[in-house]
């Protein structure tokens, strides 16, 4: 391979980097094993050592010397593509830490550490009052780092830049308007045909829970899951997690019922896991081995989990592993697991719902939490105020905070702009599949025979190679030749639940 | 609880050094996790990580500002125990980090990690040659750290101090010299009496591995294994990490047969957790939160193994609940079990060997480990020096350098004077044996009934609570009111297997 970084202030750079890349890899094993095998008395421990590696992290990427060598690096000629993107993602994480006092990351890290917690009791006791004051914090917190970090037009967008640079909360208005009077009509439709909304009688069947794993591991492996470079493990809520070019970790849960939930996040996190393992090689130890965005990181999990898994062909694929190994299954034929797969029902919780529904859960946040950040909104306010908005948008009423304001666990976290980014990959996604469709021939019939090889090399071409090399939008413009287009997103549902035939 | 660090630079000190204690919790978990679940391709990420955090925390122990710190704590008046012990800890480990040249560890550190993949592959081919030239590098660094450490007698006092903070060579020779007759002597009984030593049917007999994981899991919960705070996980070869106060791992391995090499690691690696469990709480974050040695730990660990896990008591009480899970366990006595878990008789491995050869196995380690040291013999001669030695003193002459010489991963390490701790806490746990059966009543009586509150916390009390706060000959001094004292293990040994009673 041609050394692709070759100016000699980047390669000291680089060399200077290793040690925050370092920090990081420790941060995400540290991060993967309190989800999954840490004892639960080590919490505390744990908390301090994850809060003094992030100082420590933030400490490194502002140090005097760092931050001079990598303005001298960014007025140098004759830098290539590599290079530019490289201080592109250094000078922005640079700026970022510089706009925010330490004070206030340290304000923040405290009170969401507690919120957490907090959260977690309040959800179980259906108690807002007690989160409040918390969420209160939080919001105002945010909304001081909002300012600090600067803005155009509106709080939000300083935030939402956060997770995905260069979109602002004008770009997400217009996607929810594009999309979201469409979508209602699919959703009517589908609703009034009732072929797949109706409860399904596999949601309540109870699963034998080492069976079940045995699929989600041949599943996996169908997928491409490689052993040396990748585990499965189990946590309460399914994540991704990598920690290098070379190890990416999923998990899963097993709820005991309605055994799609636990299939769908290993196809779904298989497709975050996949995304990390196919950057640039050259990028290991570097910040451009990350994905460009969280949106775009989400299209990943999207494509795998909705145009891949979700589709017939798929379902066929695997149905006869399925059957022998689920015995349930033995009554369902293979289009009554394809409806169960797609069943399109308003649901009162973001995380079960479906292609359709989801985005208005997304919208309700996004409205709700670009209200309350501008003042409009007092955080007292946003349990009724969540109850109507889901009520009118999907006609289903929360009957405790639990199944409403409560159920998330990103404001805990301080994530307040996280949730547009769902949106993006989803409507990404789709607009992978319409190009993925003129580019791989015979797409959807290499997928009944479960073979992914050019499926995989072209999403690496297309998006995982690239790592974080460009911001999203530039991404998005050399790889596909346009923009976001919400467009392919409803076009693709309408064709799959209305037209029956994609 | 009392504050028990008042003094405001020591408070000053352990807030800094907060980071130091984050970084090494984070590589104890890096450690663990390569050893138990990283996917065998993220070893190349994960070795530049690790170097990189540890080169890290020495930057931050010999950091001027850090050092300056430490030294004016020290000319501090009416600093307490804790205080006193706090900085005899640090100014220790900043004295050993001043005198070695970050050159030299960082030599050593290259070295012995591409030692480890030689050595490795030189046992599975038997081919010393191929491992002979790092070997010989790895002595030759480490008579260099021995120069720069500083010795009166004998380089091996510097590489051995490391490891068990005042021991010289003189003391280990001593040792040895007062127990090397009467142990063969109680060999050579032993063997003529033949209760003891003959090959016994259930070392070849295969266990199923899932009913063996429910023994291990039962046993560690009857001497006290709490879910909340503890881990038991498999790895090639058994270890045990110290998470922190409230997060201790310990791991085991299933070979498939020989069922007593996989509970006696679990019994072994437990001795060494409590140790860690049971520090004063106060220590959390601090580098007293250790063992006050490697020998002080590896009396713990010998305690539980074999003072209890060896003893009849013991045997007896878990009889039925091995019979009932192990199947082939049918067609033996209690008896049959209690002298298949005390086979006594010379092998070529010491992770093999008993209570009473393996001493032996230390001895030899120990003599040529000297003699390579000092130039008395030089490391191509090792593998032929080894088979005469082992023959001499065990009468047992290997066939091949994977069974004599390559056998221990320890010098791949670069762990040059780490053996003779073996044998101080083999000799400390009959010592402390001797202790307890005077302090605690009906000591195996509690063992027979699997109570083991009251021996947990007279364990705490003389040696767990204080971590490292004393240098270990102090520790015995003032908790046991006497120094080591090899006398206690060979009676303890003459009366277990000549006199049939203890």
């Amino acid at each position: 391979m041609d050394k692709i970084f070759q100016n000699k202030l980047v390669l000291e750079i680089l060399e200077k980097y290793k040690v925050i890349w370092s920090i990081e890899h420790a941060m995400a094993l540290l991060s993967w094993d309190s989800e999954t095998y840490m004892p639960e008395d080590g919490v505390g421990e744990r908390s301090v050592a994850v809060s003094q590696l992030d100082l420590l992290k933030q400490k490194f990427i502002t140090e005097e010397d760092f931050i001079k060598l990598v303005d001298r690096a960014s007025e140098e000629k004759d830098l290539n593509e590599y290079e530019l993107g490289l201080l592109r993602v250094l000078n922005r994480a640079i700026r970022i830490y510089r706009l925010l006092p330490p004070r206030l990351i340290e304000e923040l890290a405290k009170v969401t550490e507690e919120a957490k917690i907090v959260w977690r009791n309040a959800r179980i006791n259906n108690n807002f009052k007690a989160f409040e004051p918390y969420l209160e914090k939080i919001f105002s917190l945010s909304k001081e780092c909002a300012d600090y970090l600067g803005y155009k037009e509106h709080p939000y967008d300083a935030l939402l830049d956060l997770y995905e640079e260069g979109l602002t909360s004008k770009d997400v208005t217009q996607i929810f308007d594009s999309i979201k009077y469409r979508l209602k009509t699919v959703l009517e439709k589908i609703e009034s045909e009732k072929e797949f909304s109706e409860r399904h009688p596999l949601e309540d069947i109870e699963y034998d829970k080492d069976s079940m794993r045995k699929v989600n591991f041949w599943v996996a492996e169908r997928l491409g899951y490689d052993r040396k470079r990748f585990r499965i493990d189990v946590s309460a809520h399914p994540f991704t997690i990598h920690m290098g070019l070379r190890d990416a970790r999923i998990t899963t849960r097993y709820e005991g019922k309605d055994f799609k939930s636990t299939l769908f996040s290993v196809i779904h996190e298989y497709g975050h896991a996949l995304y990390g393992l196919q950057h640039n090689e050259a990028f290991m130890f570097t910040p451009l081995a990350n994905g460009a965005s969280l949106g775009v990181h989400e299209s990943q999990s999207r494509f795998w989990e909705n145009i891949i898994g979700r589709s017939m062909q798929f379902c066929t694929a695997i149905y006869p592993f399925l059957k022998e190994n689920l015995s349930f299954l033995e009554k369902y034929s293979v289009e009554d697991v394809y409806r169960y797969f797609n069943i399109v029902r308003p649901t009162l919780i973001r995380v079960d719902a479906d292609e359709v529904t989801y985005n208005f859960h997304i919208l309700l946040r996004y409205e709700l939490e670009k209200l309350t950040l501008a003042g409009e909104v007092k955080v007292q306010d946003l349990p009724t105020l969540w109850n109507s908005m889901i009520e009118d948008v999907l006609g289903v009423r929360p009957k405790t905070d639990s199944e409403g304001v409560l159920q998330d666990i990103h404001w805990s976290l301080g994530s307040i702009g996280y949730f547009p980014t769902y949106t993006i990959g989803t409507i990404l996604s789709a607009q992978l599949r319409s190009h993925i469709l003129k580019d791989v021939p015979n797409f959807y019939e290499k997928i009944s025979r479960l073979e992914f090889n050019e499926i995989k090399e072209w999403l690496k071409n297309k998006v995982h190679y690239w790592g974080s090399m460009y911001p999203p939008k530039e991404l998005l413009k050399r790889m596909l030749g346009e923009e976001l287009n919400p467009e392919y997103f409803i076009s693709y549902l309408e064709k799959k639940y209305l037209g029956k035939s994609i």
